[in-house]
């Protein structure tokens, strides 16, 4: 068992499924594409443990708190790092985090996003440590985001 | 003839000249920035053969439908695969496409982004392949974008 | 003295200190994030001279005109600076510039964010020249930014 997985478990929390994406919708592209060293995320959503989209759905302010949102980005972080051990075979081979783009679903005048995005930067640090979890991030609030999902995240992880 | 071109003329496209911005507008910045073995790719509109941007304007899920929105995704690849030639002299420089940005002029509540840069992705793999042409790929609704273009993307390659 | 620090005095300009967030705001992420020769830099906004986000606050488009939004892009670039000399030691380790993503608080049907974002483009080709300083950009308009600042940058820059 990896390092990183033994720190997940020990954290209790468990990693999504692959995407089940909504009937009908082709999502012709990689979730992790590595490059070399780098690996790209793509954007993800907040995931069920069957492998599908988790609610609540809408927008950060009107339809959900701070607190749901909060709880929204940190799923989309276990279906990020979901992602990238299936890609990577091992979690232990992320060197270091670098870029992390926070997108939230915004109610009009809803100007709050760090505060949603630190679900996702909270989970990253924790696994991760703040040597390799580190990471530059942006959070910032969209018009609509697919399927209405509260909160979306991609990122560009370095690889030993 | 590269192989790239080569299968761009087998496929009947055709790559635009450089962007003929609107009158007045200055835009200090490169289409594509080479930095080592990295090509950055600025946000790309639809363009037209004349080299203007190529209608039509406004919000997907109003003033386009999703046919028409999927239609100005793949135009704004072509404009991104001209762009990338001029910048690189031979497509067949590209090892890799790493991460592609897709951002939609949305609707208020139009959530179906996906199907709308589907029409870039799709142009990227029927052009490079799916080895090549892989990537890691977000597809977001934007409040405005400049111009008032439908769809605008930007992306990350990786070089030989 | 580094030869960016120089150019930086020769324009009369001056890097304010580190973000002073707001009151109860948590930031758990870098300013800037090194990884190699690559330093991704989070999303920066206007800051006054205290270290506080700098006003005026709002939508381009309603509450500031074009002129305060090219200014408040200035600001947001001297604050990236102001960071990439405390992350980096020294400027002169910028080897080049590669991505800029320009994040406009738009007012609906404000669509002219290039003009606004030139504020920070201008001021890097100023400080680096075109060489060192040239970089792929999008310019694009977003529903909300966090405190309701008018413009965000992030970037991503090569060193030597």
């Amino acid at each position: 068992m990896s390092l990183t997985d033994q720190r997940i478990a020990e954290l209790g929390l468990t990693l999504p499924p692959a995407l089940v994406p909504p009937a009908g919708v082709k999502l012709p592209f990689a979730s992790v594409r590595v490059v070399g060293s780098i690996a790209y995320v793509a954007g993800h959503s907040p995931q069920a443990e069957d492998g599908s989209i988790a609610g609540p759905l809408g927008k950060v302010g009107r339809d959900l708190d701070i607190e749901q949102g909060y709880a929204a980005a940190r799923l989309t972080g276990l279906s990020i790092l979901g992602s990238l051990r299936r890609a990577l075979g091992d979690l232990d081979r992320i060197a270091a985090w670098g870029r992390v783009f926070g997108m939230v679903n915004a109610a009009p005048g809803f100007d709050r996003m760090p505060e949603v995005v630190n679900g996702f930067s909270d989970l990253i640090v924790e696994v991760f440590g703040p040597t390799i979890g580190s990471h530059a991030r942006s959070a910032v609030g969209l018009a609509e985001l697919p399927f209405g999902i509260p909160v979306e995240v991609e990122a560009t992880v370095h690889l030993t």
